[in-house]
């Protein structure tokens, strides 16, 4: 399932990031996935003390969103990567790792995360194409806005054709890896949260019932 | 989990399966379940045509139940046993066969059920006793009450020391075979049931999103 | 995942089902659905031999459908129904039912179909409409084509605001219920039929090791 | 499954514990489930270093027993909390949470606890009751016995209709998260311990076999 | 897990078979797996009564086969097959479909059976070679005997180089597809055939209650 | 699924655990499974230094070694175990511990490897005896080779009849606990490296979709 969330971050922080990236060091992005001969695009280099403040907005505003909170059920989140395709620059059609190290430990990306900083109306192409067998989902969002899409989706960033598309990505790791049962999960959690105190004390207990006990069954 | 009816039967089923039982051929119970040497009590011959009578009234009254539809998802029925404990008989602490033959194919026994035909006051002992570990749940129903429960529990029936005990007893294969899962199915449908009318329209499909697509995982 | 095959029947197809469309006799649709209040069309008579005829062209498609088969991995297909959406008919926000009744059996189901008999020109609105959270799938196929879609989706038919929509549509339940599984089979099969001639014999029976042992794993 | 266990705590730990009880520090229970309109309890401020030693009490005695250690599986316990009932306190029917925080990482409720502090003759009312569907279990242990039951079930405590209820409660994350599961394995490794010795060594060879390959399938 | 049988079939089977070779007629055995050039043997031809006669003495022996019943919990057996390899003939690598079709059902292939009738001192080569990944299991049993394997493994006959190799082919689908759970199940039912009678009863009821619950688990 | 590995030690490795277990200090290998009366040899102690430069020997050819990498993809390693048996020592058939304690945390074992020191040539028996039910595999490896295999199997090392074998054991907790899992990605990772930059990029992407989902699913 997908999650456009607008004003993901402020207006503020989307300054903030703008900036950063002006004085950044960027390096290619192949680096993180040097096998896929499609991928260009720049990062910022992870060790640069610049480009690490845009990571540190990102998290602050993803711990503070309740939404995605209970859209994602986070358990650990990777460093959020600063990225820019200049003119030309695309990423081809091709899946997340499974499986990304952080240290001595491995990360499941289990839901994968863009925030866009640039205004939609400042760069042509540059969309965000989830693959769905032959269906196909086209996402450029406002500045500001995240979306957020499961890792199991093979996706793609077309050409950008003019402009520049300067975006952060994230991945995170659920306590529910299955996107359906996140689903269910976040899906209950919203019956709860919108007709629980309206309930019968007896109904609204067997709701929490259920969902406390799926929480069990189904959490890594 | 368990679930016990009052009237399950009418007073003219029950009237009528005590007449049965009048008539019927009775036969050693243990045929059932040879190795198990404290098993004593007496089945009416599933080759009498009389006997297979009060099976029969088991069936439709299974049929016609609602409650028993929600709790139990029947996929499938054993023939109902018509059982009789006389002074001093009893069945040991057992666990039901997991898989019952059925001409050529198999039912696995996932709800166990206990139809009551004799008044408990006109026995004493005989009761149904669930261990829970070291915790033990003592069930002595009225006649034409039924109680559903996991076929998954070691279980016996405590010695009759007056009067006789008369029960139909009968196995059910649930399309949710966990106990645990179809518990929580059977209490989603009775939040829908009876809070669903007052939800708005988009958190009622939320709600039936989830059922539908816990049955799609669970059902065999 | 999504499956849209252009040219699924035939246009003498087509035309034989419109044809059918105009001498067959419609009743309410929400009489298979009478909880949804949201639903709003007529579907052809299942009693009705006229209206039956439709249901067989369209199994024929199905049966002889390779891609089909490679996609959906079909155990059981329900009888398809032909469905018509009238000016200002409509099929709000739902969630396919689980299971249908077929005769004494259950039939899960896991693929759903709709085959498009108008032309999309001559009818406003009427598109089938995907939830995928806050994103949307907007499908409206040319005649003749068919779209196979998750069941576990909610989904809605918008209201037509001129013309008429005429399509059948069906379930399928699968060998392989869970969606990503069916979908990983269906890319690895892709990857044997398009590759596995040029591959080298040993790698092949490598490829065919994994396929045949997800089967066994997967397959209900 | 349940576990009661006679002399969990010895009669000086009781006697530590109720001293502490005289002298710590009591909050409202309600901050542990906020949600909870019917919680209505005082427990020992965590914050507290007289209540604390209440706690660290309790899990020296679940550390040193060996029958919970094989009933429990346990991974990782919560901080145990000491809980006062007075005259007419109780804790309507609720589900206990199914993630509980830890610092940074979240402990899953496998198996519930409650020790019993308090002599049963001192206090009226206060059972803890165990909802098992339509039946019912009423636990009402001695001054340091220990009950162990799955997190998963629908409980409550009564009200206190006079004297004062004095518990120690805490969960245990278990390796093995599936009550069924665990209580198999339990059986299992009680099959060894008590026939073990008297078996032919290859039979004995096949049990531990089957003992160790079930904890790797189902360890998490 | 792989079991050997001596003696599977009686002398007088074995001679009853060995004559229907010589009047059956043999096709391409290639026929059933058209794919797999490496394959090269003959099979009696499935539509010819004579070859079909070694199938029903083949499947008579299987279902009168405690040790069988025991070590597969077969399902459904598909009809088997008479195979001839006479010099350089072969079968290379290859992994057993997962589904075979029987009318309009599928068969799933759990475990794999080669029943030898010709004396291994008749034919040089011609042995069937399990691949354990770098380890290999080389088989080549007596007339009348069975070895019985997992499906799930690659396999292969290396070429007879003298002689005539003579076999009967089949395939079991199994109640318990997974081959690690059916060898746990089919251990524990060795440890109660074996340990049962030794055992206390209370002890054994606990045997009996995790027998019954992993084939309720397990069971497909 | 077994890996046997040639030079997986270099002779200067090999060279260089010959010396240490001349100096190292041995105790009774029974202190590891103290209830196996059939385990007879002896373990440098764990807590000698000279003993423990031969674990970290062992784990510096496990890192590097890409193969061990892909067959097992390893998340923990136990510390590895120098074993000698001299004449007539014996490890019978066992079980290894699903659970090894790591300080206060649980390596579950899923696969175990055997690191052969001593030359073949140079002692009678010893074999490793992995028992596949009714067949065996024999393994006996040159100096500096390993064995990696399930640790799901029983298996033995049959009694030294002359010389002296010198071995060094660890055991492997793996991302994907399921043997069969475990090697149906291995698989498909030998497909991609094998065959992979053959492919249309597309049909790679398909390939490379099926592995990171399947890992996905599969890493615990």
């Amino acid at each position: 399932m997908f999650l456009q969330i607008e004003d993901f971050l402020s207006p503020d922080e989307v300054q903030a990031v703008s900036e950063i990236a002006r004085q950044a060091k960027f390096i290619e992005g192949r680096r993180s996935n040097p096998h896929n001969t499609t991928k260009d695009n720049v990062i910022a280099d992870p060790d640069d003390p610049i480009g690490q403040k845009a990571g540190q907005i990102a998290l602050v505003a993803l711990q503070r969103n309740e939404q995605v909170n209970n859209f994602a059920a986070p358990k650990r989140v990777a460093v959020p990567s600063l990225s820019r395709y200049g003119m030309g620059m695309k990423y081809g059609a091709h899946i997340d790792a499974a499986l990304l190290r952080i240290g001595s430990q491995a990360l499941r990306s289990d839901v994968s995360c863009t925030m866009f900083i640039s205004n939609p109306a400042d760069y042509q192409g540059g969309e965000l194409l989830i693959h769905m067998g032959t269906e196909l989902l086209r996402i450029k969002g406002n500045a500001g806005s995240a979306i957020f899409y499961p890792s199991t989706t093979v996706h793609e960033v077309v050409p950008v054709t003019s402009g520049e598309r300067l975006v952060i990505i994230t991945f995170i790791e659920s306590h529910i890896s299955d996107q359906l049962q996140r689903d269910l999960l976040y899906s209950l959690g919203e019956v709860r949260a919108l007709e629980g105190l309206k309930m019968e004390w007896q109904n609204r207990t067997k709701l929490e019932y259920v969902i406390a006990n799926l929480h069990r069954m189904w959490s890594k």
